[in-house]
């Protein structure tokens, strides 16, 4: 991994050598991590000139969760109480000799800035912006091995949760539950905030659980994630509960499942985001959805949950193979509930069989 | 509680308009919600010149967990991919024909405050620092019977816990069980991620839970907090496993309790945070544990778990009344593990009987 580490560091140095700074200061975690194997609360890197620095406020734990540090890169815990790593960090890039120091301006606050300003006087603040988050786009086998298994823990927790009965109980019991079986199958933890929804709520994007209680009829929309050494996947199924669906809700159902499976179909390498979505997106707005769809149909997974690139109608850009994104398009009728149909794929060329399905839990309309 | 929240945002408008600025833009979600009873994702208030107005990304929910925005502030709903809030109420403050507009710079970042910047660029952007911060401070009595409420779930999920048989469980398996009861008793959620840590990872701040197992003679710590309508606190306790603790144990764990019983015993309005600091840690120091202390010993809870004041060497301020802070101290030993203690209370004046203890969990040694 250690060569992998250094690779990812180097194209960002070419990066930042062709935009006239040679030292460069990474600060959003997720970056830092991708970069230098683990990011402690806080760490920041510092890049070019000298040997590459971590530099945080506590040490490393070495914890799954947190991954371990690439041994290429020196690491200094700074003393306690010693303010901000990233300010010591340009104190650092000044005593090495650096004239220009490209940071994150999407990421550091205003605040901070002015205080790296202030520590290095003489140094130019340039921006580095989202150099390191288009590195991340393109994921190496190893990246898409992780995904690979957070897929198959959180379709091992859905699957064994649709074997209870789930009648009359919560949806944030059944958030807590889902969460603690991604947990028993060896996940860092969920990916993100686990959304269960029933009836009125069922088909909402990131609907927060409730104390409401499944009732029969309802639809029940469950969208969960695993992190595994890390890497962050995300499934959303809808079923209904009971043992016949209403006529309406069949007809929802088949509607997204044909946007989803639209959707799903135009990921090929080359093709352009806002045609993915659109493929998905013409599937709804023909059948007369057009109000209070989302604004994307899908988006990057990765080191964070919701990364680049967005599928959605004014995004600029193309994929590429080896880009893992979701495709989850979702209606929801207010006061009646909805349907939301949610995968995790790897965009592959069609001679290798085309996009590759990491959420495997089927997609058929269950009655639970 | 509409007038509460009217006269909050009247706080605010006297600073703004005392600092030469008219209007200010408040983007921290906590600091919206303070001053508008609700902060849907990603939502924005404007103040000042005009009604206050609520500018969302999404509509508000309504859900407990996210509050409901005061009736006297307009709600405005972006389009779909309307961009960012912050920049739309930009121009709405150049619409009413404002000249300067205070921005909160220590959470905004570079490339957002840049992007106000260029959609308005006849307006002063200034800086309203931590002006809702501090008015947060101080709580009233709603807000403290919000954190009274969340402290007793705590209280019954960690009570919960205890009766029920620790050896052979996960750190993680025990986190996630804490959590769940939480929930149960009626929390929104967990307030942070709940830390548990056996052996040597007991008395570690912040500790993530891994996959060690409770053993016979451990050390067992575990810190946790539910949130209660927005409002977080938190609890730790130190226990130790099997029937008779060891004496380095015995001696450790009184050590700790005697450093955070200096730390509870010096909260009275007027007490410099620093001296609150230093009683806890000067039990610690002078038994020789100078290495390896926290680097500080409580801080404020609220709205986020981790607001001002910080009870820290360095901080300058006194305590006021009804002003709710954490007293934490802990002591961690490589190798062996260690004790933390931790409560939540309120800072009464000693005619009103002194600190109010919220988390009321004995703070005996349990062996369990």
């Amino acid at each position: 991994m250690a060569e992998v580490y250094a690779a990812r560091r180097e194209r960002v140095r070419e990066r930042c050598t062709a935009g006239g700074s040679a030292t460069a200061l990474v600060t959003r975690p997720a970056n830092v991590r991708y970069l230098a194997g683990a990011a402690p609360r806080g760490a920041v890197l510092l890049l070019g000139r000298g040997e590459d620095l971590l530099l945080c406020g506590s040490p490393p734990s070495g914890e799954a969760g947190e991954g371990r540090p690439d041994e290429a890169v020196a690491v200094r815990v700074l003393p306690r109480a010693g303010g901000d790593p990233a300010v010591a960090a340009a104190d650092v890039a000044v005593a090495r000799g650096a004239e220009s120091l490209a940071v994150e301006e999407h990421h550091l606050t205003v605040t901070r800035h002015r205080a790296i300003g202030s520590v290095a006087p003489r140094l130019r603040l340039a921006d580095l912006g989202g150099a390191v988050e288009q590195l991340r786009v393109v994921k190496d086998e190893e990246e898409i091995s992780c995904l690979r298994i957070a897929a198959e823990i959180a379709d091992q927790a859905l699957g064994e949760l649709l074997e209870s009965i789930l009648v009359g109980r919560t949806e944030r019991h059944l958030a807590l539950e889902l969460e603690r079986r991604l947990v028993d199958h060896g996940a860092d933890g969920p990916a993100f905030a686990t959304s269960v929804g029933t009836g009125p709520n069922s088909g909402r994007r990131g609907h927060r659980p409730t104390d409401r209680r499944v009732e029969e009829g309802d639809f029940l929309s469950v969208c969960l994630g695993a992190t595994y050494r890390g890497y962050r996947c995300e499934i959303g199924r809808t079923f209904v509960i009971g043992t016949s669906p209403a006529g309406w809700q069949i007809e929802l159902y088949d509607l997204v499942f044909a946007a989803q499976r639209a959707g799903r179909e135009s990921l090929t390498p080359g093709a352009a985001y806002r045609d993915v979505d659109r493929a998905a997106r013409q599937v709804l707005d023909s059948a007369g959805h057009t109000e209070g769809l989302p604004p994307m149909t899908g988006h990057g997974v990765g080191l964070e949950i919701d990364e680049d690139p967005q599928l959605a109608p004014a995004a600029m850009g193309k994929l590429d193979a080896c880009v893992p994104v979701t495709v989850e398009p979702g209606v929801h009728l207010p006061g009646r509930g909805g349907v939301r149909i949610d995968d995790t794929l790897v965009v592959r060329p069609e001679a290798d069989g085309g996009p590759e399905l990491l959420t495997i839990t089927t997609k058929e309309l269950l009655a639970l």
